[in-house]
């Protein structure tokens, strides 16, 4: 399989999305077009890059071109999509994450059910002070941020979900990162610096505001 | 100016982040690939798109090509870095915002020191829950959800961060739309159906999530 673009990788991981909210059997590429605005043609590239061959005049089925998908990007697809197929349940990995500052924005995240039907599994939070630790509750232990390395090795923690202050921010991603952490969801307003080979997606508020301001402003 | 690619527009924004901590008065592409994993080569571009020929052997300006950046694509700089460049004031128009939906994950946002020194100001927070909208307390005003049309309109608001539950998603994008808003922050793991012109940044932990996987999977 080719290289995938990082537009069109995302565009991808959108698409999944949608897909697994579709009812109909089959989409076409102009009603894909109509729900998220990409071009027609843009839509088919994409899908192309996959190497999926399912696309005829009457559309694509949609439950297959989802398991495509997945599996080109490693996505799991959860359970419905993958029995309505008729396939055999895939088995995609299920990543352990934890979440590293306890504030409000953390806090709000120990309300798990969004991760409900993804492959993404809390397994601990963590946070400086103990009281907070202490004082929330989760379905998932809480522990001090001196045990962040003890507990993500033993636990085979992943992924990080980051919302500390963010005069802590790159200190903190420094650990993690020293501890074998992947990928870091970045909370904060912080840039941070990290190795190449680990994966940071920006989502303060204010960085999403930033690239919604430019991108109005380039059209 | 040529138009901007969006992989270089959101590696700007992010610069522009980095330019704004730097220290010195001016920082190498080295500098930059170091804090940021970027290749010299690949930053250089991007900042020969915005038209800026600063560059010289010792470095950028860190202050002029911060301005330069926030010029192109319309950001503010705050007041900081601009002063310490000599230059006069910029006044980059402020961008009035909305939060929508006051639930554990809109009303972590209501603490909006995280919008200081940024040209996004919140004017206003809706929920459909009257009791949410008065027991929360915010430095703005909080609404019931049936006056969102009017007050948008009233307090000319341009973006709205969404963080309604995911099944009110769309509904809410769609009446966002029609009065106007030309921006929307998604924290809700809905793929939004919007027109072409209406910018959405999807920043819900599970969308970041997803793609961070692929990222690393396509590598």
């Amino acid at each position: 399989m080719q290289k995938i673009p990082a537009p069109s990788r995302r565009r991808l991981v959108l698409l999944e999305r949608v897909l697994a909210s579709v009812k109909t059997e089959r989409i076409t590429s102009a009603a894909i077009s109509s729900i998220t605005g990409w071009k027609d043609s843009c839509i088919r590239k994409d899908i192309s890059l996959i190497g999926y061959k399912g696309g005829v005049s009457n559309g694509y089925k949609a439950a297959d071109l989802r398991i495509a998908i997945c599996r080109a990007l490693g996505l799991s697809s959860g359970s419905g999509g993958i029995e309505k197929s008729g396939e055999t349940q895939e088995c995609v990995s299920v990543h352990n994450c934890c979440i590293v500052g306890l504030g409000r924005l953390g806090a709000a995240l120990l309300e798990n059910s969004i991760f409900f039907e993804t492959p993404f599994r809390i397994v601990a939070g963590f946070d400086s002070n103990v009281n907070r630790t202490e004082i929330l509750s989760a379905s998932f232990p809480l522990h001090p941020a001196r045990e962040l390395e003890m507990v993500i090795r033993e636990s085979e923690i992943e992924y990080a979900i980051l919302a500390v202050n963010d005069s802590d921010a790159q200190g903190m991603a420094e650990r993690l990162v020293a501890c074998g952490i992947k990928g870091i969801v970045n909370y904060t307003g912080e840039v941070l610096s990290v190795p190449q080979n680990v994966a940071v997606e920006n989502v303060s508020p204010v960085m999403a505001l930033n690239n919604i301001s430019a991108r109005l402003m380039a059209e």
